[in-house]
């Protein structure tokens, strides 16, 4: 049986490791960048070694960033005194297109997860804590997803934070807006009627 | 609204070139990339440009290849008198799968398409009538995808060989073993009943 030329198949062993990427797509994309531009290609490669080179952690808020601190924390304009906790850098990205939060973040980098092996010293609960020595931070939005690891992180953090005399409050779980009542399951309507407010 | 750091943007953007990778995924892959070992980055990168460098094409079929001639040209068991004409070099491993043909391919790189504005002298069809012409060659088998491009291309090939004296043939098109009929369009049905053999 027709093998690949090695280069071609370590492109697709390296590309199928990629998440949602199986094999049959990283077949197709390796055939693809290889009838790409050599310049395209290039770029394509190079663009993940400079984003791997010069992206790294915020020290304050653990965002991903090329500047040190990141620009949100460089940003004089936003609240100091909210820290809005969130599992992964893209939920930033995500909450700031609300346009509606002008606090601080903070990103956790994972959530508490037992079957997982992750424990509180695996994500970024520690520099959290350091964040709130100097009694500027007056609130804590946990914002992790509303999944059990989600929940347990939540808990967790409350906890822990609560005796430092700082308000610690979690998102609001509910029907999202356009969402149509008969898709949700029972877990997010039974959310949506304990949390429901008087108009 | 926060943006993304510009090495992740760019990840982003040259990701998002692939085919069938959308914006979202595009993110998804590049958070993917940030968060993966630096070693493991590393080698994707790496396995890029080292195709791009190694791979070219093989002098006498046009198939990808890190040797040339490639290792199939330069195996002394295939029967050198018939060749398999295919659109793509991805198509040469799905044939070969079938451990069926055990003749010579010849990669057009591409089908004769006026809508896309490729002409004869955009694939390689120069190339594989330079093939023939030591008479060694007795056979062409066109296996071109079954499209209205791959379809053209295969009467204008066989209409340009035919006066050299070798024989071309068309690749079977029927139902799809295991394949359901009602699941097949008219015109595969039509084929299937005009090709009907005798048992």
């Amino acid at each position: 049986m027709q093998q690949y030329a090695i280069p071609i198949a370590n492109l697709i062993e390296q590309l199928s490791k990629l998440p949602g990427i199986g094999r049959k797509t990283a077949q197709r994309l390796a055939f693809f960048i290889l009838e790409m531009d050599d310049l395209d290609a290039e770029k394509l490669s190079k663009s993940i070694t400079n984003a791997k080179e010069k992206i790294k952690l915020c020290s304050i808020c653990c965002n991903l960033t090329d500047v040190d601190p990141c620009q949100m924390c460089q940003n004089t304009q936003r609240d100091k005194s909210i820290i809005c906790v969130v599992e992964g850098a893209k939920d930033i990205i995500a909450m700031e297109r609300s346009r509606e939060y002008k606090g601080e973040y903070h990103v956790l980098h994972g959530v508490i997860s037992p079957m997982e092996n992750v424990g509180p010293n695996d994500i970024k609960v520690k520099e959290l804590l350091s964040r709130l020595s100097d009694g500027t931070v007056k609130e804590i939005i946990i914002a992790t997803n509303p999944t059990v690891e989600g929940e347990a992180t939540a808990l967790y953090l409350s906890k822990l934070i609560k005796p430092l005399d700082v308000k610690v409050t979690r998102i609001a779980h509910g029907i999202p807006v356009g969402g149509d009542l008969e898709y949700f399951d029972e877990v997010t309507l039974s959310k949506a009627m304990e949390n429901r407010r008087e108009l």
